[in-house]
Parts: C-alpha cells; sequence; structure tokens
C-alpha cells in the first residue's frame, strides 16, 4: 500500500494532504524513524517526541522562506524525512551520509547550524533582527527542550528577545528530559505545569486560568474587573509576560490540530515574541523508546561487545571512569563529582544512587558546573568535573578565571576526547588539549588505555591544582585494570618501545595505534621508539630532548587539531633547546572541521590508525634519509 | 579629629562601636575612597554605590569564617579598607599593590578570586555544598549586580540553588547600570519595581503587597484567606519564590539598619536561599559619579593627553574603532554592531544615538552575543562582535561552534588585547592570538597602529569568513589616519625594515616597539629585519621562510602567552618546512597569569618594549654567533 509519506517531497506537498491524515503521516514517520534508527544508530527518543510538531510547523510555515532553528537538531530526523532527505535517510550519521543534526551546508532548510544545546533562541533573534533590518516579513521559530532552556545562553536570549520585542516564535518542547531528567528550579515549575494540566480539561479558558491554584476558583467569582490581574498569579503565564513574551500552553503536543491552532495564533504577534509551552513524551510511539528514554536518547547500531585476552568483556572508558570516580569518593570525602545533565552518559548512575549527596547534577550549565567546582574547591573539596571534551568548551572562561588563575584543585574529566565518531562536526574532541595547554597552572593528560585512565585520575585528585584527564569515546583496549590506584609523577612520559630510526611521541588512543605502526615496522627493518606522551601539560621535556638527540627524527601523534596540540608544544621546546638537526612531523587534525563517520573511518582519514602512523612514519625516515644522503654527497 | 576608621582594623572592630556612628563610618570611608580613587584611578562609582552594604554585611556577619562573594569584585574597596587593608590602599591597581579585585592571594577575607562578572552565585552554591557536606554551619552571601545576574551562568547558578534549597544569600545590587545601563527584559521588571517604589512608602506589610498594583488595594480588601495567593501577584516575589528563593526587598541599599535587618531575617532561612533586593545608588555620595556613573564606573589617573608630531591629541584605538565602523555602517546597510554591555566601552555613544537600529546591546552576555551575530550573518548581514579579548573567553563555544563550523562571516573587534595594565590577572587579553588561532575557518589579525586598524576592520567586514581583529588598551601610537579604507590581502605580512643579522616577527603593539629595537640596535652594528604579522592566521608563510633562510636567526614578539600563539605558530612552520639551521626565540607571556601595574612596567617586566627585544635580539644573534663559531672549531 503506497503511504502517505511517499507523497511528500517537500514541505510544499505536506499543505496539500488531507488534514485528517496528517495522524496517519505521523505514524509513517514515526515507522521509518524507528525502522532506520534502530538499525543504523541516532537520536530516536527525542525524534519521535516532536513528529506531531514538525508537521504542523511544516504546514502552518513556508520553509525554507520561514526558518525553524532546532536547538540542538538531534531533533530534527522528521524535518529531515519532510524536506526531502528521505532517501538519503539511511546515510544518517554514516561518513558521506546526511548529518545527524541540522546543517546549513546540508539542505536549505536548515535554517543553523547545530549540535549543542541551548543556541536556536540566539541565533532566531539574529534572523529576526536581520529579517526587520532587510525590511523583510518572514517567521523565525526556535524549538528548544526543556533542558536547552535552562542553558545560560538560552536565558540571556529570552532576557533580550523580551527586551527586543521582535516577531519571534519559540516552541519550549518540554518533556521533562536533557538527555537525563532535566534538574532545576525552571523545571520543577515546568512539571507542576505538566502535572497540573491533567486535572483541567475544561474549557480553553477556564484551563488558561484555573491551570494551576485551586484558589483559581475563588478568584473567578471576583469578577471580570480583576481578569487581567487574575492572568498574572497562573504560572508560567507570569514568568513569561514578565519577560516580555505572549505564552500559550501548556499544549499536547501529540495533538497536531492544538498545535497548529497555537501556532496561527502565534503568527500575529507582531510586536512581541510569542511562546508556546507544548508538553511532549520523549520517544513517543516507540514502547521501548517511551519507557527508557535515557537510553534511547542516543542509540548505537548493534554489534558484539569488545572482549580481551581472557574472553572478559572489555569496559568502556566512561564506565572505568564511574567505578574509579565512585571507589575514590567512598575513600576520599572531600571528592565530589558535577556533571552537566550527562549523569547517564558518564556512567554514574549507580554512583547517583548510593552516594546522592557527593554528586552534583547541574543541568546543561557548563559555565555554572565549572564555577560551582571552583566553589567547592575553595572549600577544600577535590570536586571532579564530568563535561564532554566538545561541551566543555562552553566553560574556558571559567576554567581560566575561576578555576586556574586561583590555582584550585579542580579534576577535569573530559569523556569524548579526539574523535567522536558519528555526532561529527560539532561533537569531535578535538580542540581540548590546545584550549586547555594555554591555560597556566593547568595540567593535562591523557591515558594510553583504561588502566591508565584510573591512575591519572587519582592522580588528578592528589595534585593540588587544576588537572584535566582526557580520554577517548568507547570501549578501552582490554587490558588488565590494576586493583591499586597508583600515583604518576606528574609530567612523566613512558618509553613503551625503543629505537634509533625514529621516535613516535603519542597521546590517549594514538599510543596503541602507534605500538602496532612500530611493531609492523620493524619487521620491515625500522627500529622506531615509542612513548606514551601521559601529560600533554607539563611536558617530559628531558625526555623528548634525549629521544630527539638520538633519533633525530620525532613524530607527534594526537587526536587533536595541530595548532596548540602536542606536536606544536613539541615543536617550540625543539626550538627553545635549540637542539640541532631534529626533524619533526606532526600528526593530528588538521585545520578543518571533523565530519561524521566511524571512529576507525576517521582515524584512517587522518593517518591517526595504525596503518597511517605506519605510512607516515616510513615515509618520514626515508624522505629524511634522503635529505641527509644529498647533504652529505653535496659536501664530498 | 580621630576618625571612626581609624579604630577598624578588622571586621570584629566594627562590630564593637555604636550604630548610631555607622553613618559617619560610611561617610568617612566614601571619603577616604574618593581622595585616593580620584589620585591612583579605580572603579569609584561601584564601590560607592555599597558602603552602606558593606558595614551591614562586616556587622552581621563573621568573616572571615562567612563568606562574601563579590561578583565582579570591583566594588570591594569599602570591604578592602574594613578587612585590614587600609594602609595599602593607596597601592591600589599598582604593580606590586593591591588588585582592584578580590583575590584569594590577597586577603583571608577575600574568599573567592573575582574579575569577570556573574560568577559569584556559582561559587557561592559550591561554598555552600560544601560546607554542608563537611557538617559545618557558615553563611555564605554573593553580592551581584542587576547587571551581572542577567549574565548566563548567573541564571544558570540560580536555577541550581533554586532546586539545591540550600542555605544561601544572595544580594542583588540594583542600580540600574552594569557599566552602561542595564538592558534586557528582566531589568525592566527590576526597574519597575525601583519606581513603584518611591509611590508606596507605607508600612512593611503594606510595602510588601502594595508595591506593585495599584489593583494591589482592591486585592487587600479581599481578605487574608487569598494572602498566600495574593503575595504571587506581587512581582518580583512570584519570580523569586517561583525559583526557589525567599524574596525581600526593594530595600534601601543606603540605609544601614535595613539593611541589617535584613540580612538578619535572611539568616533565619536554613532550607532555602534567600534573596535580597537592594536598591542603591551607583557613584553615591560623590555628586560628579552620581550624576555620570557611567563615565566614573573606572577613572584614570590625571595625564596629559598624547599628541603627534603636528601636535593634534592621538586618538584611543576604541575611539578609531568606534568612527570606522560607523562610517562603515553609513555606507554598508549590511553592518551591525553588537556590544555585551560595553557601549561606552567601545565609544559606541555616537553610533548608538545616530544609528540605533544598526547596534544591539545585549547585556552583559557574551555567548549570547556571538551566536546573536551568527544568526545576523545567517541572513546575511556582516555584524561586528565589539567584546574585550578577556571576556570573549566566555563565548569560545559559540565561536567555534555557531561562527566558524558554518563559516559566518562575523567580526570579532577584540579591544583590550594583550597587556590590559591595572586591571590585573583577571582581564589581561594575553590568550586571544591562542584561542582564536586554534579554530578552523578563523582569520586573525591585529594591527601595528591605529590607521592599520581601520583597515583591517574594513577587511575584515569583505572577506566572508570569521575574522577576529585584536588591538591593545589605550591610545594609538600617533600616526595619520588615511581617509580611504583599504582592503588588506587576508595572509599578508608587511617587510618594515630589512636586515640580515636577524628578523623580529611582531604583531600589534609589539611592532613599533620591535622598529624602535631594530633602529638602536642598527646603531650597535646590526642588521635586523622587521616584519609586521599583520595576520596571525593565516601566517604569510612565504615571507617567514624568506626571512628564516635570509637571517637564519628569528624572533617572535607578541603579547600574548606562547603556547599557541604566533611564535608557536611559526616554530610548528619552520619544522614543517624542514628550513635547517635557523634558531627561533619566542618573546610572549609565559606560561603564568600577570599581575596588575601599568602597560608600561608589564611590557618591560617581560621584555615585550623598545628595550626589552633590543636586549633580547641583541643577546640572541650573539648566541647564535658563539655556536656557530664553536661547530666551526669543533670541526677544524
Amino acid at each position: 500500500m503506497p503511504k502517505i509519506l511517499d507523497s511528500i517531497n517537500s514541505p510544499s506537498d505536506l499543505k496539500s494532504i488531507d488534514g485528517s491524515s496528517l495522524s496517519e503521516l505521523a505514524a509513517e514517520i514515526r515507522e521509518e524513524m524507528v525502522s532506520r534508527v534502530t538499525a543504523n544508530g541516532g537520536h530516536l527518543a527525542s525524534s519521535l517526541g516532536v513528529v506531531e510538531l514538525t508537521i504542523a510547523l511544516h504546514r502552518v510555515f513556508d520553509c525554507p522562506k520561514d526558518k525553524i532553528v532546532w536547538d540542538v537538531g538531534h531533533q530534527s530526523y522528521a524535518h529531515k524525512l519532510i524536506t526531502g532527505r528521505r532517501e538519503q535517510f539511511s546515510t544518517l550519521r554514516q561518513y558521506g551520509g546526511l548529518s545527524g543534526f541540522t546543517c546549513r551546508d546540508e539542505s536549505p532548510y536548515d535554517a543553523f547550524t547545530t549540535g549543542h544545546a541551548s543556541t536556536s533562541i540566539s541565533a532566531a533573534i539574529g534572523m529576526a533582527s536581520a529579517r526587520d533590518i532587510a525590511e523583510e516579513s518572514f517567521h523565525v521559530i526556535a524549538v528548544i527542550g526543556d533542558g536547552a532552556i535552562t542553558g545560560g545562553m538560552a536565558l540571556e536570549a529570552l532576557n533580550h528577545a523580551g527586551h527586543l520585542g521582535k516577531r519571534l516564535i519559540v516552541i519550549l518542547n518540554d518533556n521533562g528530559m536533557s538527555i537525563s531528567p532535566t534538574v532545576g528550579a525552571m523545571s520543577r515549575l515546568f512539571s507542576r505545569v505538566r502535572f497540573d494540566r491533567r486535572y483541567y480539561q475544561a474549557s480553553e479558558k477556564s484551563k488558561r486560568l484555573l491551570s494551576r491554584f485551586s484558589m483559581g476558583k475563588h478568584f473567578w467569582n471576583f469578577g471580570q474587573k480583576i481578569k487581567g490581574s487574575l492572568k498574572k498569579i497562573i504560572m508560567p503565564t507570569t514568568l513569561w509576560e514578565e519577560f516580555g513574551f505572549a505564552y500559550s500552553g501548556p499544549i499536547d503536543g501529540h495533538n497536531i490540530n492544538e498545535i497548529i491552532q497555537a501556532l496561527e495564533k502565534a503568527k500575529n504577534y507582531t510586536h512581541k515574541p510569542a511562546l508556546i509551552h507544548l508538553v511532549t513524551t520523549k520517544g513517543k510511539g516507540y514502547a521501548p523508546a517511551e519507557i527508557d528514554a535515557v537510553n534511547f536518547h542516543g542509540i548505537s547500531p548493534k554489534g558484539s561487545p569488545k572482549k580481551n585476552g581472557s574472553g572478559q568483556k572489555v569496559p568502556s572508558y566512561s564506565q572505568v571512569f564511574a567505578e574509579t570516580v565512585e571507589m575514590m569518593a567512598k575513600g576520599n570525602p572531600k571528592i565530589a563529582v558535577i556533571t552537566a545533565a550527562m549523569p547517564d552518559g558518564y556512567g554514574l548512575g549507580h554512583m547517583q544512587s548510593v552516594m546522592p549527596d557527593r554528586i552534583f547534577d547541574v543541568g546543561i550549565c557548563e559555565q555554572h558546573a565549572v564555577t560551582f567546582a571552583a566553589g567547592l574547591a575553595a572549600q577544600g573539596m577535590t570536586p571532579i568535573v564530568a563535561i564532554y571534551s566538545t561541551f566543555l568548551q562552553r566553560a574556558f572562561d571559567q576554567i581560566i578565571h575561576d578555576v586556574a588563575l586561583p590555582k584550585l584543585p579542580v579534576v577535569f574529566a573530559l569523556d569524548r576526547g579526539g574523535i567522536v565518531g558519528e555526532d561529527g562536526k560539532t561533537h569531535q574532541g578535538i580542540f581540548d588539549l590546545s584550549y586547555l595547554s594555554l591555560i597556566p597552572n593547568m595540567i593535562v593528560a591523557s591515558p594510553k588505555d583504561e588502566n591508565e585512565l584510573q591512575h591519572l585520575l587519582y592522580t588528578a585528585t592528589l595534585c593540588g591544582s587544576p588537572m584535566a584527564v582526557r580520554y577517548p569515546r568507547g570501549t578501552g583496549i582490554g587490558v588488565e585494570l590494576e586493583h591499586e590506584l597508583k600515583e604518576i609523577p606528574i609530567g612523566s612520559a613512558e618509553t613503551l618501545r625503543t629505537g634509533d630510526n625514529a621516535a613516535i611521541l603519542a597521546t590517549g588512543p594514538s599510543v596503541s595505534a602507534a605500538l602496532a605502526a612500530s611493531e609492523r615496522l620493524s619487521e620491515r627493518g625500522y627500529r622506531v621508539a615509542v612513548i606514551n606522551m601521559r601529560f600533554v601539560k607539563p611536558l617530559d621535556e628531558q625526555l623528548i630532548l634525549d629521544v630527539a638527540r638520538e633519533t633525530k627524527n620525532i613524530i607527534s601523534v594526537e587526536e587533536n587539531v595541530l595548532s596548540g596540540g602536542l606536536g606544536s608544544q613539541i615543536a617550540s621546546l625543539l626550538h627553545r633547546s635549540d637542539v640541532r638537526g631534529v626533524h619533526l612531523k606532526c600528526l593530528g587534525i588538521p585545520d578543518e572541521f571533523v565530519s561524521h563517520g566511524t571512529q576507525a573511518e576517521l582515524r584512517s582519514l587522518y593517518h591517526l590508525d595504525a596503518n597511517g602512523i605506519q605510512t607516515e612514519v616510513q615515509r618520514f625516515i626515508e624522505a629524511n634519509r634522503l635529505m641527509k644522503l644529498d647533504l652529505i654527497s653535496s659536501h664530498v
């Protein structure tokens, strides 16, 4: 049987179909998403929650003339299916395929490039302001979740939007969840509205008036005279109207007609922004995701778990982090963990249940997370800030100003450092070694494997300085986890293989790749040393200078941009020390954003896997040998 | 006549004096501050506004056991005078003297190190959480202005504080000003409260109930039954109580007894944070500052204006920026300017008055400012983001994620790049060349003088990429301003002097210092080239490699940390290009935070002035000459 979806090649097709078929279309879109995403992986639950909203938006507005900004963009799958990308949908998040977020380069229907939370309102106000300066008339709509709206920049934007009083529609997609359940006072407020709503399913008018207080009934009798003031007591109307918004809600986010009505009404506010409060269910329409939205936030394609030599399942770096931190916290009352809406991403669920007072989930608020940790440290605690590498960019100033300057002993645990894979350009953790190393008083470390991760975390809690431990997404390499935690001397590198033809100075997951490359090279007669640069800052200068003098050929390897990273620090060191005649080759990420694809594909692309390193090192040694021969022959 | 202030050596002395003398003490403190600060410079107006609050805080609380976190910290002068730093007060903001902000290293009474806005509530929650984990009982008080509280991280913190429900006191110091008047919807709300207050000077109870609506009188008769609900309609009580705070205010911030009563009351909230809304006058008690708080926000010690060769007053870089931007905006309808509460710091007052629609002051909201600009650029505008170097650190992620990734043509005008002087560690603009250069798609430039500033700004509006123009605080060097704006080829450096003994590659204000050094060196027989590295990214690689091959001695000079800066980029380039036998010396800021002092003192300290560069270059040439002689003699 032909599907309605088959007839939708662009949003304009959506306008011509019968209104009564829209629910059926929603079901088809869900079916398509579930089948594709459960096979290939992706952000399923968020996209399932906004199918009706997406249909309503494209029915009411004229994109791409009108602009929809999807906050984060991971809920844009239905939008992609409707805006001409259905055929490519099976390539989602694959190398060369569709992005998992919205992207200006991908489609004119993607008004803004997104990936990190809380940016949509700022971008939308910018677009609306540009529109007004150019005297154009299109609509701008920001769709933002109840988790993302508590991010500082979204609150800054709300404050500015209310001040400017420009025509703009903000849709609050309130599902009570970020990736984990939303926290914060604002969320408590939202949830009361969600809750009360079930009790007052009366007429539209009374629903608005009575949606909050049982007291409301008495007020109602008090007469129309005070109606204007009465509205103020009904939160969150008050909150939003005080901020200069026209508020409408809460609205059932799975009722297409209700949404369409609200959108049509919102179009009419010409001198103030409108906020539509939609209540949705994350994972809607797919039972496993509705029941467990946390684990269905993002799902990975099925694969068999990696096992070590003894046949045991190899833990992920996240698991090792969580277990180490919980163990340390049990033994040390000064340790506390701070996460920014990612307790599950960090595997901290167990610790949350057994030591709730020592773990703080501050919501999608990286800036606050870091300065909050600084406050803990100022009172003698040893806080561990658990924020993904890419999201910690949000707190760059707080790391400099509130932690490093007063040299407070805050530990930063950066999961997803380096190449993260399918999340693509917005999520690669490829800047952290640079942006952390340039900060005075910071120690920057990266473990070669999951065993070293636990030791470095332990070391970080003892060092008395701010220290970052950056580790990759995914499964460890399968080494044994030592039972006793060890303190690793700050700034000490480790020679894993010796060799006098060249030395590879690698950090993080590149170390095991370098080892494999060196082994293969030895089969071809090259003696290549491998150094585990556990610390990118401070560098083990003596060791580097020693191998530089010995081998004359240094290759640095890092999953980080070359600017300001490990290789760049080594280049500066070699010049500073005036070591003569040393060749340096820096492998890493060139000056570009790294697209989506599997970690393996991307590592191969940038010559950061064993094959790539092997090829680069061999070529480097040979080129330098030739150059030397040239020099000698020119002297003969 | 002995002053009361003479008897105050620590806050405990404050507790023993008679309550009726406190106003006199306040007058003495003001007198002391005015005389010192008008002579030596500093942040006068903010500190004048909180004299009564400071006295009340130290009368009610026991510091340093209790912790006061002064947001920004520029209003802490009275606090410094009371907490044993009166004798050193004349050294304020001078090299080796007291910091102009609060600083943990300076005094146990400074609970947190501050300088940037909006950090205090986060830090205070951290301290309160540490207290509760350790089962201690001290008080934590955050004092924050109405400008700083609209910064995203402060809003994140309020949301978290309301959620946690910990004992904590937030004092909102509401003077209606950031550095310029506060903007935003939240500020409009505050100002209504401030305004209405003048109308209702009735009893405490009615004041609270009637402070907002004239409607209130009718409600009052409606009876006690609905009193609980009535309170909700009186904003801002509602707003704060919805956020989980106990609210008290507005209170006259210059009435010590009223403040003391409010503080005593706030002590009693044990399971929720309390917010005290204080209305103060910035500059209070010093007529010139009360009348013109914008210009008295920070005042500089008197000095005669710098003049150029023709006897004309030399403009500041800020003035040249403002005039250039206004001129460009007149000719190009696509140009808009975004400032984060700094229209006056950027000299944009005139443009605000003549082109109000093309200039957006978003408040102390750097994150929103950048993504808002990205939204403008996404619709074809050419936005110019005017944020001081040190404050732009707040928007690091937004620059990467919202501007550079989609390659939107946003211009960043970073005033106060490099060494800023008296504002010290928290305000030095010494990280920008590094944190901007590591971002793909970014162009990073710095003019050698005020004339080049205008050309680089013009170039930035034409280049079609994100581009940062970073320039120093203070007066230009006195060159003629060309009337016609010129486009400078992206990535082109400029040879200002030739020479074959060495080449200085300098950027920004270091260029003129390098020229002076080179001239003096020529008198001693050294031929030293000087290259103006207008672009730190992309580098003029060909020119660098040419002078490297010719001179073999390269000296880079920059007012930036060495990690990831100009010198580091050159080091990597030299290795990448495998140029043999080149010595490189990098002058810049070592891996440390730079203290306060005059710009001249600090430039001298780091050998970044003409003298320092001269000494370093000469030493470098001689050392390399000796090394060469050694090599030759060892081969003989």
